[in-house]
Parts: C-alpha cells; structure tokens; sequence
C-alpha cells in the first residue's frame, strides 16, 4: 500500500516546478498545442494546453457530459461531436490521451474502450499525431507520486496553470495529461524518453 | 462442451427455412434494411440485408480490412470512415451488431470496444436505430446451435441468401447477425421478443 500523497508532497512538487522557466520559444520543437483527453462515457475530460514543459498555458478546458439517460450509442455520437468542434476551434497540433490498464470488468473494459475510440477517431479524423500514457504515469509525472487523488491532481493543475479557480476533476485529469506529454516530449525532443504513439 | 453442428443439423436447420415464405409486404413493420456489423480492428465484416425474416435479400458485403502497420487510431478512422460510406450509399433503416461478452484479456476487451465504437459512431450519427445480438445467440439463430463454426454460417449464409459463391468469414458473421436481427425484429412485432437496444 502506497504511502498517501501529504501536503508537504504536493508543496515539495510545486517547489521543484517553479524554478525560473528558461524563455520560452515558439518554434521550439518542445512547444505545442495539446488537446489532452480523460476519456469515459458518462464524463470525458478534456482540456487544450500550449507550451512546453516548463511554460504550459491553459487555452480551454471542460467536461464532455452525458446524462444517464442517454443510450450508448448516443454518448459516443456526442464525444466524437464535441471533440470534432472542439479540434475545429482550438486547432491543437496533437492528442495526448489517458490509457487504461486495469479496469473493474470486461463490460467496463469494452465501455471505456468505446469511450477512447471516439476520441481516436475524431483526432484521427484531424489527422492529429496521438499518443497515450497511463494514469499512474501522469499521476507520478504532474504529483510526483503515482497514486495521487483526484482532489490532489486539481489542485497541482491550479497552481501549475496559474487558474484562478480549481478546475473540475475530469478537466484537471486531461490537462494532466497534457502536461505529462508536455515533460515527455521534451524528453523526447533531448533524447531521453521513448515515443509512445498511438 | 456441446456437440458439434454436424452436416446433417444444417440440412435441417435449412430445411425448417425453406419452408414457403407468407408473401412478402414491402410496408409490414417485419420488413427491413438491416446493416450488420461483425467489428473488429482489423477486419470488421459488414452486409446489408433487405426483407423479412422469412425472405432476406443481400444487397451488399464486404470486409473493411486494415493492414497489420496500420495504427490503432488510423484503423478506427478507416472503420468509421468505410461505414459512414456505406450507410450513405446503401440507406439502411436500422443497424445490427454483434456484442462481445468474453474476451482473452482486458487489452484485447479495450481493442475491440474501441472497433464497436468506430462503429457505433458511424451508425448513431446517422440516426439509425441500433441492436445488438451475442456471438452465441446468433450462431443459434442461423445454424440452430451455438456452437456452430465459422464455416458453418457461411455456408448457411451462402444457402439461406441464395449467394453464388460463399461469402467471406466476415461478412458471412455480419450477414448472420443481420439474419438474426430480422428474426428477432419479427418475433418482436408480434409480441414475442424484447427489445435489444443500444
């Protein structure tokens, strides 16, 4: 049982983050527009960050919410409808997505399967390069520490962000996300890090 | 384990269909345009289907194929993209799918929720109502026992549609669903069958 992420653990985190950024540079390879995406059925997260790893700025964030009421077919039509006009307004370079490793049930597991495939395809669709990483993953790359809350992600992303409000959970999910593929891809850009494209 | 579907049980699983067909009526509530869909990332079966229970015609089938290089995000673009084509081109009034309850791993649950998204999408953008049917209750529909082999669907598939030649795999397990979703659509209008929505 992992040790719970204390407040000293998200201070410490926040420390290590706002040492001076170096200038940013906007033809740098390590600059981009992400569209990050949580996604489930019920409440996909999404959230459109721009910058690099050391400057990432929030352009647009939110949840994709379906009612209880509506069928499957009819939750997915809607998160391939919103993520098409969220891509048209916002024009992200590329997708970084939430992976899923372990799920409840194979009902679940195909569920959640669903839910990522209409954010595949309407990225795909724009001809965005996609790349996947899993929670435990971005919660070590945005709190430090792999099995971080909810509550704790929000707060990180505010600080991070410079928001003035904390974000909702499944927003602040996606623009963890982003961050996470921000850092990775600056690993990447400096040699370090594997690609892990979809 | 079941005993297998023998040459015999498919000569009278045709013959209880051969029996004469009541005439058909273009306007009865029994009388469709089916689309079926047996999803899968790389090869998703697909065949429309026109008529009755007791008299279905196969206007078109075919495989949407997507080669081993091809990513998971450009296969589900392909998928979507190829039906969305095909709902255009054929105008069905109602779509048909097969469920999926087991699975070899969580990963393999994820992939083909994905594929049945794509899918999904496609239909549900188009206003198609859509039914889903499992694996087992559609070999029992067409070859009369659950347990029947792909082999045997297709070959009742060429026999029950009156094709030249036996249909691929994939589009034979399309066409079956389709069958089944007729008959079901039947038992439904009068009064036998819940619905199975999605």
């Amino acid at each position: 049982m992992p040790r719970p992420v204390s407040a000293a653990d998200l201070q410490a985190a926040l420390a290590r983050r706002h040492r001076p950024a170096k200038p940013s540079n906007h033809t740098s390879p390590c600059h981009q527009r992400v569209l990050a995406i949580d996604p489930a059925l019920r409440r996909t997260g999404w959230a459109v960050i721009e910058g690099g790893a050391s400057n990432p700025r929030a352009l647009a964030w939110g949840t994709i919410t379906n009612a209880a009421k509506l069928s499957t077919a009819a939750c997915l039509v809607e998160i391939h409808r919103q993520l098409v006009e969220i891509i048209g307004n916002h024009r992200p370079e590329v997708c970084a997505i939430e992976s899923t490793i372990f799920v409840q049930s194979m009902r679940t597991a195909i569920t959640l399967g669903m839910s990522s495939g209409a954010c595949l395809i309407a990225a795909g669709s724009a001809g965005l390069p996609i790349f996947q990483y899993a929670p435990r993953e971005i919660k070590q790359a945005v709190v430090g520490r792999g099995g971080a809350q909810k509550s704790q992600v929000a707060f990180m992303m505010r600080s991070l962000l410079g928001l003035r409000e904390t974000p909702a959970a499944d927003a602040a999910d996606a623009m963890a996300v982003a961050i996470t593929h921000l850092q990775s891809h600056n690993a990447e850009a400096i040699g370090t890090s594997p690609r892990r494209r979809l």
